[in-house]
């Protein structure tokens, strides 16, 4: 706290905690075991309305069993799905779900287009945000039968469903939301990462071969430091845990000071957009759209 | 023709066809419809043996339905893989399949993982190739059922099984050969492309801003100009249809002459390094272990 000025200190209100979750311990055993951990601390601050969101670092997995646990998921939602603000060549779009559902009925991906949409017109100002659903071609016959019911449901749905989109539509800005299960999702953005990671090792090596590239390299460096800071990951950094009563930010595990202030700040906008009342809205009249239909099919 | 001189001449046949298959005609349709197409009469040729090698930039879906019915599949093969070499930190791996089957069974992926490593060893000239799995982490509870049996499926082989991959251990080579279903590996391949594209935009972006990040460019270009050929897509042009009974390589469909000689080079060299007959040894040894096993567990 030496670091702070008063009036910083002020405003921050340390909860001490007993306990910490390991990076690799199994979700159900943290949750069993470790009712003092920080991480169950600031998620039972959310419960108790004592904070407005929880930011976390930690196991992912814990976090989210923890959240849901604690939390609970908001009326009609099945489970919660991880979302992430992702750069395009056009803005910002919203990927989810990243991980959190290795499998998921086209019912819950339906639900991740709602949330997904509602992120993006909370934190995006987009209204009527376009929905694309990840699968292999743009035509209706590609993909599995999943994937072909889940594009019925967004097309009778209320949302601005764009139809399908493939994965250079991600980067390209096709839709403003990218609804996918987590097992897809989590493959593009880590072959994303893995890409932007061996596209700076090869820049590297290129301009580190001898005094005359490095040269170069010196001459280009204030405008490679502009790319280098338009793709930075850590301005990326904080994935929504969508779909719970409460709002719970994933912060990469390594991330640094700046990274995690964007984690904070992304928190602090979902706060400040009232995002979880939106999603329970939207969500709310979905469930009577379906009820009304299936009363009129009677 | 006018443009190959006579030596040149001589080492072409061509073979007339009077039928084009589409880019969007139903695999179905083509097989039943287009028997004169360019596409058959290459495949019929490596059916009969007066090809060594078809090498098309047409219909994948078209392609792939047409060699399965003319070729068929090597005994022991359930269904064929696309399967493609691809750029990492390292050198190069190969990534299968990357769209031709959508859900695939643990023993169609064990196949899979079988064809890459041949596929490696034949072009690469690698040992032993080392094969991942692409999952959403590396533990072995991670995936789902058929991730987890197709792990295990891997680890009872003789192949040389690293176990569980992420996304970004694909351009990081940590594994010679990544094993994944069709929709997995085609929005992984696709991503990644996107991401390639953007980059590609921002850094154009970044250094026309003004009349200064032009001079910074002018000086950088020699540099970008290596870095850019390094990742030049087209020299990664040439997905192998493995599986079959001939050699077939599909080229992007937009590949210009520096990306299709790219592709014919790639059929060259399974051709020259028999790769479907080592495939075919490799599917017929596994076969009798599985045979020998189950003989042993009765």
């Amino acid at each position: 706290m030496a670091l702070h000025d008063g009036a910083v200190r002020e405003r921050i209100l340390i909860q001490h905690a007993t306990q910490v979750v390991g990076m690799d311990e199994a979700p159900q055993l943290a949750l069993k075991n470790k009712k003092d951990s920080s991480m169950r601390v600031a998620i039972n601050l959310v419960k108790e309305g004592k904070a407005q969101a929880a930011v976390s670092a930690g196991n992912t997995g814990a976090l989210m069993a923890t959240a849901r646990f604690v939390l609970k998921t908001i009326p009609g939602i099945d489970r919660p799905a991880i979302a992430k603000l992702l750069p395009n060549v056009k803005g910002t779009s919203c990927v989810l779900d990243l991980g959190a559902n290795v499998d998921c009925t086209p019912e819950q991906l339906l639900q991740f287009g709602i949330m997904g949409s509602e992120l993006m017109a909370c934190l995006q100002g987009k209204a009527n945000p376009s929905v694309g659903l990840l699968n292999i071609g743009s035509e209706d016959i590609k993909g599995n039968d999943n994937i072909k019911k889940t594009a019925e449901l967004l097309r009778q749905s209320e949302l601005n469903f764009y139809g399908n989109v493939e994965g250079d539509d991600i980067c390209k800005g096709t839709t403003d939301v990218v609804v996918c299960d987590g097992f897809t999702g989590n493959v593009a953005l880590k072959t994303a990462e893995g890409l932007a990671h061996m596209f700076a090792v090869f820049l590297r090596e290129e301009f580190g071969r001898n005094w005359w590239t490095r040269l170069c390299a010196l001459a280009a460096l204030p405008v490679l430091g502009l790319f280098k800071k338009r793709i930075d990951p850590r301005r990326y950094n904080g994935a929504s845990l969508l779909g719970l009563r409460g709002i719970v930010v994933k912060s990469h595990g390594g991330a640094d000071v700046t990274g995690f202030r964007y984690a904070l700040a992304q928190a602090c906008e979902e706060a400040g957009s009232d995002v979880i009342a939106h999603i329970a809205d939207r969500v709310a009249k979905q469930l009577d759209n379906l009820k009304q239909s299936e009363a009129e099919a009677n």
